[in-house]
């Protein structure tokens, strides 16, 4: 397999950690650059133990410079930066000639003024919206292989979008009534120094946060909206528990009058009988965080209730692997036209 | 404050050991008897180390006999039994003279067919079920008083139904659109030799279950219905998530038309006014089960989605707490006259 | 029960929250004052959600000004600060006539020189120290009655100190051959945002650290050589865990030619007989953090290895509790002429 | 690479899941057989769903019969059985002609007698225990190569023995003064559904357990021994503590007199300099679970402690990993003439 030279910018957070562990040993993956401000001139498996003796964890972190980042000989970056700077970094290089794959949200939203909405401040360039692909590879494999920017989806949407999506390209469920609950484990709060994140505020601790309006609902809506063909809103209600990593979604929303509930195992099983990684649970399935855990799966399992006539979506990912790190390399892998499972087959 | 001679039948479990805390320095209360099949003859501080040297926990477990209960003077006894089991022994103390406090599923439904569509067999004791009431402290406070036989109500609907009645007795909500979403900690599914709920299975673990018809829909559904003065049937999701202890639960329901927001936060003002363990956060208020944990409180925030006209209803508890062990005692309390924080009163 | 008025300065963190805890709820105190630079103005129960509706927590926070807490008519203050900065703060609130109970370890080190040795700084009050009682209530508890300025033990001090006193005591082993083991919980580590205390970081996580020369040792050091009539060094590892709280400590010393393994427990029974909060376990009873969580207790064991001839010493605490913020109430339930037992009483 | 046809006997328990997970994808493994009494007849994905998907998931479990083991044309077999019931089947498979790779103690010992003394019983096969090769490949991976019948070292051994191994050897440390502390997660308890296991009782415990004559003594002695030229008996302190996997592990030892200090980190340089899964820190260095969970790797630091002696060796391994399936693979590759790291190099 041929090795593409590839540069992680931002790598010292956990989704970079999650890119690293991928990467460095990702058969197709020759990792040309780290880059970190705080751990900058350290080696990759200083600032992370685990990855000493990993081929090319001697690497050291560099400064995020597009010029240097470009002088490794980069081909392609992800880029696990906040949401904002990512835009800036995200341009420089593509001027450069290297293609991006960002995990931020500056390139997930096709609309400015809906991104400005959600995060708060005007677009950093809405100009290279259009070029951007929203890289789910379940729904856009085809675009992702050919794209140079690909906006890898959010953590909670990924979870939501792979079991609903089907549903409403199908006409199967009422979308006005759809109703989205996650819970998702601290990573996904990112690497800061936070007292809200310490282990003692966050062991033996469930809550609620970011209701009603968090902001993975932007995305979310746009992506339910193009499957729907028309306006789609909906609820959606994150919780933090105390996990390391992983979440899982429960959604619900009522059948449409006159439509077999078997058809919603129908509708999974077509959308998804050629993709990797989608396990589908069947009816009844509970899908766990434990079984999906450092994997690029999603687990998804299926409820009707004819008591209330709602259908139960289930899902489980790990929220650093197929809700971020992972899904990336699998877009990764079928922009280099790589099997989409190279350097994912972990279990 | 006179000493009331008190029973724990099946006090070996977690809801037990809940009990047994609360029970051992409870000023009104003189613990007579604990029972455990398995147990019988130990001191409970054997059993449970952690009560060594709390006053009464040289006492020994006794063998579940009705007539050795009433032997011991007992006045009121608690039940933490299965259900099935617990109807039995409540008609024999009853008959023996007992209050009886049942923490079971066996005395919380009226109608006995709902009990066996639920639970699967035949009502052990249908001719006992109008002589029960359904302990919810903050809903029927002057009847448990009075009561004999009060069935404490389940930890899940506690947390779901406290936040709720308000919005169907004023007509808020459009009950139809109901659904509740919980996430409870491992302590909830009992102490028992089970490979599902070993640590190493449980730890990094979280997963929905029971869906779509958990047995505690039905007691949720009975008293909803109460409230809303006509059938309500609603959607119930739970969860098992890494937590020794609590829950948390997020409610979603339309607004009615018409219905400004405003007054969801007055209408549970106004229910809690006088309610000792109702914490109420207000509009954006997110519980925290680690709030709540080892009290008898409930915490309930909630918000308004004006995108989706959905209320949102937060709520956590320990479910030991005010989910079981906590909510009993609460009851006790009304019914020997005295003040309902008696004993309960922990931070 | 007379009430007694009362401050806490550095009230923000764990041990002041722990502190709270008790000191709100216990029969003897009106809290009066608590201080915490960041939070001022702020009521307790805004920064601490779970004290909300305990008697007393809409008391604001207050900025530690020893005017301000002296003319709340406060008569003693908890002092829960970090070294170097309380022994400032003791001697302006001892020169306003207060009593100080200081949970630092400005003050637990007779010789300043030691201080300095391992605290990497000069002492900030050398003249204060023999005015000081190292306040471990089961060795000294007349001089702590007496005292205006006690100096409350180290968490790990306390779990290595309680069961190994009595031996060296009666010179049953020999202290050159000690190595004391111990395994904290994070709160240990205070409430700080630092990235090394993330719940991500810590949970499935258990390390070493601070070897060979931890602070601690120089307190335990000097009470070890009082007991034995001799200067005592020993080693001790400490190693952090996946708990909120809860000390364990196994301790390993060769017991001397000649003296029969039963005296260890006959030391320990002789030691504690009357002590509240030292539960004895005997031989073959291996203590469990689970059991003394949020308790002033401290559990204790014992067991000797014929074939090394080394005795095993093994002890559990909640570091919060008997290791800081129980063991200080302790003490102001002696400086008072209260129960020693008195608000310690949780189950 | 050749793949070797190979059985797992005993897959259903954690050790045999971690088989499972680092065989289904290793390169020079054919995986034709997985036996369980429990699940005989399901397919490895659905007793363990986080399989799904893996290549070879879809065989099914079959009874442990070493007819039908053999007639899958097994030529090596991994058991991961309980000691006493190992020694049966392996003599089974060795007469079938199959080489044995054993993860229970049955082979670890060289001595019946002593066999018999930890482990309660008369040795199942004293026959086979020159047969026998203890399976640490660091020690004698020559051995191993050409052996037919492996006793793959125990979790805490293994984390003893290889920081330990070099200082005896070397003669820098007096061996009558060793203390072995170690930190165990709850999977090394095994995979039973015993109340002791309970999520709810292991999580926020730490405990000592199985002092002084834990079973595992009995190797770490033995090995030590040899190493040292003269019998040697240790102190070894376990604990449980709420991690899912992992084992820190902390030794002391006084320097010998006239051993220069440096000579520690010397001796560990010198034996594991060619080491794939020794990763040495140095002095000062403080190993962490997290850095090793779900690797075959070992970090060892080390410390020197001038005020008492005593030499400080740190290791951490995963007991499931380094401390057993890991450790096992390691020896299988030596013995099939593979990479050592075949289908180890996970991070």
């Amino acid at each position: 397999m041929q090795r593409i030279r590839t540069a992680i910018v931002g790598a010292s957070g956990y989704t970079g950690m999650e890119l690293l562990r991928l990467l460095l040993t990702h058969p197709g993956v020759e990792l040309v650059a780290a880059t970190s401000r705080q751990e900058a001139g350290k080696p990759l498996s200083a600032v992370f133990p685990r990855f000493n003796r990993a081929p090319g964890a001697e690497l050291a972190f560099m400064e995020p410079d597009p010029d240097a980042i470009a002088a490794t000989g980069a081909e392609v970056a992800f880029l696990a930066l906040p949401h904002g700077v990512a835009a800036e970094i995200a341009r420089a290089l593509l001027d450069r000639g290297l293609r991006v794959i960002d995990l931020s949200a500056d390139f997930r939203l096709r609309d400015a003024a809906v991104y400005e909405e959600f995060y708060g401040h005007a677009h950093p360039a809405p100009d290279l919206l259009t070029r951007a692909v929203y890289g789910l590879p379940e729904v856009r494999s085809e675009t992702i292989a050919k794209a140079d920017l690909v906006a890898s989806p959010g953590c909670y949407p990924t979870s939501i979008l792979l079991p609903l999506l089907p549903l409403l390209r199908e006409k199967l469920v009422d979308h006005s009534t759809v109703v989205a609950n996650s819970m998702s484990g601290v990573s996904g709060a990112g690497r800061k120094a936070d007292l809200s994140l310490l282990y003692v505020e966050c062991n033996e601790s469930a809550r609620a946060y970011g209701v009603p309006k968090h902001r993975h609902l932007s995305e979310i809506e746009q992506e339910l909206s193009i499957a729907a063909g028309e306006k789609v809103t909906i609820s959606f209600l994150p919780h933090l528990i105390p996990l390391n990593a992983g979440i899982v979604t429960t959604t619900t929303a009522k059948l449409l009058p006159g439509v077999a509930p078997e058809r919603i195992g129908e509708a999974l099983e077509s959308a998804y009988a050629e993709s990797e990684f989608v396990r589908l649970l069947g009816r009844g399935g509970c899908p766990d965080t434990k079984n999906v855990a450092r994997t690029n799966f999603i687990d998804i399992g299926w409820q009707f209730d004819a008591r209330t006539g709602r259908v139960i979506l289930l899902s489980a990912e790990d929220n650093l692997g197929k809700g971020a790190g992972g899904q990336a390399v699998q877009s990764f892998n079928l922009m280099h036209g790589f099997p989409e499972t190279a350097g994912l087959q972990n279990f």
